[in-house]
């Protein structure tokens, strides 16, 4: 370990949660350099929907590199590339009849957004985009900007300009649709907030405490954009790839996003990719205008094209996401109803699920006391106060079981020792 | 290839130059679909110093993936990450004296320009970074600031701040020592500049048209920076790892960065890697304050590694590249005694050199024929008017001269139809 | 008339409301260049409080200019600003128990405001200001920043960054306290709102439409203040000065703020200064950091001081102005009973109210039609839709009865021609 | 003098250098409150450049003060303007072919300047405005941006964005024309410089440290800007009405500015007024996008169309002005030849002139002992290291010597005292 207390710098974050040296890794499974097993509940918080090293892709992989196929080609064509194009379109885009162009960013989701926001920005010459309240889109500067941690913008050294924030869905208590406030604003042409290029969401806010926007809230904050000519994004970087049960997590919602940004689990096997897709009318991009040296990850496309020929062909594994989706729901509302004194919570949906444990302290001593037990579980939200389900979205019945099971009992053991959960600070009285 | 023209977005750049699907690739050579071969003088833009998928690494990344090693654990420790931070140590730092700890950002040149502009403006308190006339940094909102190019800039869709440009070496006339420019308006309280965190500065400007900064000047810009306790960033994304002749662009002139970026080739297999040095009393970051999905990339690790223990150990592949950077300086300068009718001249230093061709449309016409002719090679500079040649350092000596020989015939049938070579415009006479 | 199309620009605005050369003005009438007399509604804005060419201060004034008194000295001490220093502090602050420090900025309104932010901002160390919406401070780009209406924002040019919006009294229905959410934004890490070093409101806005903020809100407001250590900043320019019945329109609410912003009626007679009002600690000014030529504005301050002496010795004048305000209370609300087929509606307080008309152009028709029967009277509000009754404070009984009687006639014609008042677009209902 | 200490802000300055409290002023003359009499070298920073309390219009002000004419009509048209407007029409545009819109602002200097930069922006659409080193335009936020001073953009509390510094005239040596510079980088499109929509200059830097731009750059500077299709904005609030010599410090370069801002002196009696001149194409204002409740000061427009019509039908007054401004050469030049050590030097033009001293301790100990000695005159300069000589233009002949002399003597006292008087920093050799 003394390496990393030597030459790493003080950043790191997730090392410090669990720390360990991982040597191995396969499906739900990790492997620290002393043969200790752990049940990874974070899977790569997003990136590894298809579990560690999944060997339906593994040996392709393993024969591209064989066969000294392209590994960096800048934007160039590759065959590699070219068949990626061809099963996204085949398997994701027209089945749900689609039409999007695709652009390929720098392979991180922070990229993504970055890319998307400036083409909203060019496309309607407006500089101000609508973000939420506990959104998180990145940390580059463009997207830190969007992003609503103050842990992550105070780190940012310079002002953080050209956005408008609104609450998102339930922020201002369940009788307020956040959505009229927008339709208002952006009615009252003196409301001091300026028209907008575009409006930037995640349908369930994964880093701010999985706060999920009701199917409703997005079909009206799409009709609110279509009506004052606004850009609708969906950020699906941590929501997408079928983390909510459907490919895109919008899907369920039946609305049509004029830009959606993928990176984290896109890429199959946990390899750097990241798209933009858009509206064909939309790419008025003039040629390389948003460039990067790696946003042709080629290993990630031979992957990214098995992980959807597999998994996206038909309905099976979208209907198994949900199926346990459905598990967990029921698993979450007992154990919140056994632990807590009433103030614990769920939140989410699909295998995007989680428990508001109310204020950080106790969600940090439930993820630490899982980790002791073998569960590599993680927090979420402002306060770090939401204990965060996160496992492969290919994991075994048997160990979604027993990681749940693991975890109650941590749930269990610090709820016995915690006297007083304190409520939920309540400022916007449900009717 | 109507897939490509489908599906992708009009943001591609290089496949618009070389309009091919490619298929496989080794050390300088690139095969399209077809099966036609391609000598490579781009090397990925700097990304493919070692040449493509090369032997010496490819069988180590094997063995890892097929024995399940970790693809994606977050910032988690690994035993990759840390048997590179050994070798990087051993191999890069401790030789050279240098003591600095190392920060993964996202596997982007970009994010790791971000980095390093966040922790500056967070340990100095200081929002403004000055920058050089023609730099490029990258084009995320944060390194776009920073980068010069108007094409990138003008994407932005809202104001870029937090920076002051000044004159790169020679901007302003041989006779100008910009430090001292420099020096002056941070001396003068009424000059309008606010006081920096930092300079950021490319030793050799690749975007930007192969604009080398003299050993003195970077020496001198050191020496302002210390006076007036600003740090010196050194974004050694494209000139470092070996490019100019030693590891680091900037050995030759002695100076010691307070920061330094590498990306592109650090990865070793083309695979996306991107690292910020700092010295360890400004990793004052707090955890994940800085933070992304992909920061992590294990697979680069293990490419990585290899690179530095088969060439960084000694001392003969750096002689090699510096050998090799003498005999392009010698026919690039017969080359323009030859042609461009007195107006071309040679810019650059080892394996980073150019031909300047005083306008676009005569480079744009060279490097097409020479495309014709099986070399791929590009163009740089604000009016894309330097020749680049730029191949992986790997080359052998046989491939170099025919690769150089065949640009030199596209040149000679170029210059053949043009008449009048423009002479550049010169707005500073030399003394 | 010529001259003036000739040669003043076309960025003039109540030239055209009322295109007539004036020529001469006393107490609430002006006349034109051929005699015709004009009862003032507009009253400067709130520039005129005691009415054109008050007799009370204007041999003050004369015998000031004829003894040849300082007229212009900068910032240095001058008998008159002495004077009306210790005339204010003994008059309008001690009586109330106020103690703040004057400073005298440029004297205009928004010179006042900038001021007021820049020493938040330096106070605090925070950049973010909280404002509201349809909120007016000035043009200025600081202020700018802070103003809602989108017509003076578009004129910046540039970003208007530093600021934050949050809805003002009532923007969200009369069920929503929308400092709340402010509280809840601000207890919110995640909320993605900067931590902020003031917040600047006016209880009445003016040119937003004489929206009122109720005098608990602004108690509230005050309270969420104080517990997150955020300054309060009263812009008064335009409610000040006796407008709402007290000197500052916030007595009434009984809060203390942080910083006053005075301008418009201070200087008594019409002449330009402008002022703010700091507690003792807050006076962290470097000597001259904001400075400006006509900072202290002699003549103004002669008048200043007269018009305080005459009018705020003792509580007659305000209690006056509060009878004169019930007045206008009784008549509007049998007017709006009357007329707009129920859905026109009163606002405001005091001397500062209006008739919301629900859309702009009927509110201009009545404007227009009152000034063909000789009442200089404008709208306000996002879409000029509320006629706003602004006399001078010191308006004779009678010609506060004529002018009503002449607007109600108006009104009367213009309604009489007009079949649908359209409703007001109600976003959000009351319970 | 205590009610001064007790209520009046930190933020005061001149008050600090002349610690009187001043009571009456005549020409060139202040009398404090003890009857002392003082010579005025500082003339309201250029405002009183007609002297104090100018008897050829005071009864004209008392007369128009006494008839109720319009003191405040916000922008309305009034017989006052009108007659101000024909003019300055008549006796400045025409007799000088000038062709220009006035637009009316809030009257401070600051306030042109903020609508002039914004009237640039919008008619070009382009946000960058081009400025220089040790400028100063004033402090509210838009003007601030472009102001040089660090003591004043400090105070901004906000990043200042929106411009691109650039050296002044001599900033880089005598052997440097900076106009080429901005040519370059104006003409390269990867200069980092993004494509202003104006440059805004002063002829001679008042605040800066009377840096006098030679005729030959302004007029290059014209010509690049004409070059580039950029507004030049000239900033004559401190050097034009006459202080040069003639009425817009520019005429005798014989350039043509796209827009001129004026205040200071241009109401003749030290009252507050403002105002943007623009070639008429240029005054694409929509009504009341830039607003003031003081845009019309109407007992400035009385004693300003005074001002005019006394001093500038014919070429008298200008003739004088540099009469005198020659006799102060010749005086400076004497002076600096006999103290300083060869080390101080002359700095500006016609009445607008003043000794380098090297350093702002020595300058400082000039002033203060020159005040003991009944003359009041400032320092300035980044460092306040130039003693400014700035009497009204209207100084006697007498009274200029005499004010001379006593200066002279106070420099011969520090002198006297100072055995080494550093040598300016040299950075950039002349040839």
């Amino acid at each position: 370990m003394q390496i990393f207390a030597d030459m790493e710098s003080e950043v790191q974050s997730y090392a410090r949660s669990f720390p360990r040296i991982f040597n191995r890794a396969k499906g739900e499974f990790m492997w620290d350099e002393f043969g200790n097993r752990y049940l990874d509940f974070l899977a790569g918080a997003g990136t590894l929907n298809y579990g560690h090293n999944n060997d339906l892709f593994k040996q392709t992989l393993l024969d591209y590199i064989k066969d000294d196929g392209i590994t960096h080609g800048l934007d160039m064509h590759t065959k590699a590339k070219g068949e990626f194009l061809h099963t996204f379109n085949d398997k994701i885009l027209k089945p749900r009849g689609m039409e999007y162009v695709m652009q390929f960013t720098g392979p991180t989701g922070t990229n993504a957004v970055e890319a998307a926001m400036k083409i909203a920005r060019n496309v309607t010459g407006q500089q101000n985009i609508v973000t939420f309240t506990n959104g998180f889109h990145g940390v580059s500067l463009g997207a830190l900007a969007a992003t609503g941690n103050s842990h992550h913008r105070n780190a940012a050294g310079v002002s953080l300009s050209g956005i408008h924030r609104m609450p998102f869905d339930g922020y201002l208590g369940d009788n307020i649709d956040t959505t009229e406030y927008l339709d208002k604003v952006l009615s009252d042409s003196s409301s001091g907030i300026n028209s907008p290029a575009a409006v930037i969401v995640e349908t369930v806010q994964g880093e701010g405490g999985i706060n999920t926007a009701s199917l409703e809230w997005l079909r009206n904050l799409q009709t609110v954009c279509r009506k004052h000519g606004i850009l609708l994004i969906v950020d699906d970087i941590q929501a997408g790839c079928g983390r909510t049960g459907d490919f895109f997590s919008f899907e369920e919602a039946g609305i049509e996003p004029d830009i959606i940004t993928l990176s984290k689990s896109l890429g199959g096997y946990g390899l750097p990719l990241a798209v933009v897709l858009m509206k064909p009318e939309l790419d008025q991009w003039k040629p390389g205008e948003h460039n990067g040296t790696f946003r042709g990850n080629n290993l990630a496309f031979v992957a990214a094209k098995s992980a959807i020929d597999h998994y996206w062909s038909d309905n099976k594994f979208s209907n198994d996401v949900k199926r346990k989706g459905r598990y967990i729901t029921e698993r979450l509302t007992d154990i919140v109803e056994k632990y807590g004194t009433g103030n614990f919570n769920i939140k989410g949906r699909g295998l995007f699920q989680g428990i508001n444990c109310v204020n950080g302290e106790i969600a940090g001593k439930i993820t630490k006391a899982a980790f002791a037990k073998g569960v590599i579980i993680e927090t979420s939200g402002a306060d770090d106060h939401i204990v965060k389900f996160f496992c492969p979205l290919t994991i075994s019945d048997d160990n979604l079981k027993k990681g749940i099971d693991i975890v109650e009992s941590a749930i269990k053991e610090v709820c016995a020792k915690t006297d007083d959960i304190p409520e939920s600070v309540v400022y916007f009285e449900a009717s």
